[in-house]
């Protein structure tokens, strides 16, 4: 059993770091208040005993020792990065449970046969820098390292600057620490669990992703002087573009969510009619064809909305990541260390999108959720229970222990 | 005859003060760029040997002797401030015909019997500090010279903040310099003396402005967890609201305009679901009665739309003008120079509001307008022939020499 208190104390001391008035966590990929939690993060990783480096994205690695070093290790961790937004659960649980569960192999004297290691990975949220899952896409090679540096924040601060300006450009090439496989703890963000009261969720799936820039070029005028029959307004057309996107997913669903997440006003001016918007979009579903058909539905009614009003509207898919399906073999680790431990548990699907999700790609991956308040997340509100949190880094800890062998 | 080629060249000369890489101004009211067309402005009143002044809120007066000093000065001018988006010739065209009717009267040595004041009113546009033609409220006492020195932009600056980092916070208080009557020359910012082929617009009226501040608090969520209908959306939300401003201004078209210029999602995220949204209206009709429908029809859309998708919607109407009516006999005054000047011209009301709407309700006012190419303001592209601009200034004289006496 994992020290519940100290995972706690450890979840709430962190969460200083980027504190908001509303009680939740402002910590933007590679900021000053990233650097703040990370360097806890490697001092708390030290004194746990841990072979701590960085690699050329910034993401942590922790290294604690096995009987067998010809064995890969048990992957385990999630991200501290946060939404503007975010609360103090999302991500910050499966890495700072990773560090306990390090912690309480080392109190217990328990030695395992394959490595352990325990990883912080950068960008996950994709606030700050598109994609999300950043650097663990990069770990899979989806993207090379040259690629993601280069990525702009909305200021045109790329990836590399940032690293730099927070000294966290580190000296392992990406894919350094090779691993054999990846476990990965995470509150559940949607409201299921809680709503059957089930304590484990046992991920078998992850939703897949299309995310798009948008671009609408209508054109200025007074907002007095300008007949409505006249007019290219760009809000306008945004406004049909997002309720057809709401329509179009609903039509789609249960399965299918589509989100505008970011609209900017070119210039903005109360008595000038919207000329130019910039915006982006978000579309998921846990299944292929309903992804394919999102895409296809959306483009359509974009099309027509920009033919009727006269204006254009340009759209880039700036990433795909296809539908999840983790291993079945972890996905029975999880599911028999829940039942061994005594908690409900059920199979669910992840509608967010995770780092294990991409290190699914190249080796076997499973995650663990456990409940949050009414299913809130990206929201400074954001809550889970401190029974909960140590429920899953229960199933964590026994999930590694029967992978990397005691 | 005014010097067509002179008046051509201030124009130009002075659009270098905030040049746009579109050919456009953007000049945004006491910012440096303003300081920089104050200070031209200033200089070319004095060099006139015209009395210069300033008052309390920035606005510039130049005052031209007449013979009989007794009478009260007959004023003439616009503003020299733009949209973020503006063009060369919105207000520009009537402050600097103003001054080249001053140079022209000057070069012929023709007295006046009543004096003769340019005015340089501050902040028209409205755009950075609302309401829109704020100095000439306050002139004409709808507002305190405190309120509207209190009031603040986006960045939190007030108008007394900005008025003294350029040095234009005058030593005269306001309503320092009476003036008889007002007449305004102004491109008319809509297309329909262009289209009809006519010189000169004779404005006889104007529409009325109701402005609104907007905020929609919905709830902040991630954008792949949380099911379609559990969303408290504030995108979709505005998005509604824009397209039943849009219907409701058609439906009491043609003589009803209505607009969402401004809107600002707060902290966005791609994948967060938009939370909170501040937003501005504009609508506006000739009408009175109309003016009440519209904001009556535009209170019970937002409320059902708010109930319906469980957000808050908060609006405050922030202005509300009345439609104007400019005075019969300077109205007549302009008609009758047009004729004698030998220029086509129609009666026509202002979609835009402007200075000489405030003055009007406390003195005799009335407008000349000129055609603007497709009616485009509020552009960057905003575009008027130099004969047209030369016309406009023609007719301002004789009225002014009409109204003022020779
Ligand atoms: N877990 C999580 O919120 N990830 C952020 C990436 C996304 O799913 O949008
Ligand atoms: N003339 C003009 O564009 N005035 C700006 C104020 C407004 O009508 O919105």
């Amino acid at each position: 059993q994992i020290d519940s208190a100290r995972l706690w104390g450890s979840i709430h001391e962190t969460a200083q770091f980027g504190a908001t008035a509303k009680g939740g966590v402002r910590r933007l990929t590679l900021s000053a208040e990233d650097k703040q939690v990370r360097d806890w993060f490697r001092k708390a990783c030290e004194e746990a005993g841990l072979e701590v480096y960085t690699d050329a994205l910034g993401s942590q690695f922790g290294l604690r020792k096995g009987r067998d070093m010809s064995k890969l290790p048990v992957g385990i961790g999630s991200h501290l990065d946060t939404q503007p937004t975010g609360g103090k659960y999302d991500g910050i649980l499966g890495t700072l449970g990773a560090l306990e569960v390090i912690r309480t192999l080392n109190d217990a004297g328990i030695e395992t046969d394959a490595p352990i290691c325990v990883v912080n990975w950068t960008n996950e949220e994709g606030s700050r820098f598109a994609p999300a899952m950043m650097a663990s896409a990069a770990y899979v090679g989806d993207f090379t390292t040259d690629d993601i540096l280069s990525r702009k924040d909305a200021e045109g601060t790329t990836v590399g600057q940032a690293l730099d300006s927070i000294g966290y450009r580190g000296d392992k090439p990406v894919g350094f620490q090779k691993l054999g496989c990846f476990v990965e703890l995470h509150i559940e963000q949607g409201p299921i669990l809680e709503a059957e009261g089930k304590t484990i969720g046992v991920v078998d799936s992850g939703q897949g992703v299309l995310w798009y820039d948008g671009k609408i070029s209508g054109f200025e005028s007074h907002a007095g002087s300008t007949p409505m029959p006249l007019r290219r307004d760009a809000l306008a057309t945004l406004s049909e573009i997002v309720l057809a996107m709401e329509a179009i997913a609903k039509k789609h669903g249960p399965n299918a969510v589509g989100t505008i997440g970011e609209a900017v006003i070119a210039n903005p001016s109360r008595n000038v009619i919207p000329g130019e918007i910039a915006f982006t979009m978000d579309c998921r579903s846990a299944d292929g064809a309903i992804m394919d058909a999102l895409d296809r539905d959306l483009r359509a009614a974009i099309a027509e909305i920009a033919a009727r009003r006269k204006v254009e509207v340009k759209i880039d898919l700036v990433w795909r990541k296809p539908p999840t399906h983790f291993d079945p073999k972890l996905i029975s680790a999880v599911e028999s260390a829940a039942k061994t431990l005594g908690y409900t548990s059920r199979r669910i699907t992840s509608g967010a999108g995770h780092d294990a999700c991409n290190l699914n790609t190249v080796m076997p991956a499973a995650m663990v959720f456990v409940p949050c308040k009414d299913g809130i997340s990206h929201n400074e509100l954001e809550d889970a229970t401190q029974g909960d949190c140590a429920a899953g880094t229960n199933v964590l800890m026994h999930t590694v222990l029967a992978i990397a062998g005691v």
